[in-house]
C-alpha cells in the first residue's frame, strides 16, 4: 500500500526557498507569480496493515519538524 | 489562482534522499516501510488568467529537471 505525505512551512514561517523560486520566475519573465511556497512530498510503500496512525508517528518523529511545518496524509 | 506543482524522481532514477529516510524510519522502529521516494511540492499563486501552460512553461525552465524528473501540474 502507498501514502503519501506532503509536508509544507505552516503559514507564517518564512519561506526563503520559495522567495528565491519566486524571484527566478519573475528574472526569467513570468510575470503572474505573486508567491511560491515550497514543501516536501514523500511517497512511503508500505506493508499492508500499516495504519494512519503509524504514518502520523513516522512524522511526528522523523518526517516534519512540527514547529515549523505542518503535514497531510493521504493514504 | 493558485497551482500546485509536484515534482518527483523519475522510475528508474536513485533517489537517496528517499533511501535515507527509509533507513532512519526502520531505525526508529517503523518495520513495513518498503520504499519511499522524496518529491518536491511547489504551491504558486498566480495572477488570475494565468494558464496551465504558463505554468507548464515555469516547470520546464525551472521548477523540474525534465531529464530526471517528472512533474504534475493541479490548477
Amino acid at each position: 500500500m502507498k501514502a503519501r505525505v506532503t509536508v509544507m512551512l505552516k503559514d507564517g514561517v518564512l519561506d526563503p526557498q520559495g522567495e528565491a523560486v519566486r524571484h527566478a520566475l519573475g528574472a526569467l519573465g513570468f510575470g503572474g507569480v505573486e508567491g511560491v511556497r515550497q514543501g516536501k512530498l514523500i511517497e512511503l510503500d508500505l506493508a499492508e496493515g500499516t495504519t494512519e496512525d503509524e504514518v502520523r508517528a513516522m512524522c511526528d518523529q522523523l518526517l516534519a519538524n512540527t514547529v515549523i511545518e505542518s503535514y497531510r496524509i493521504e493514504m
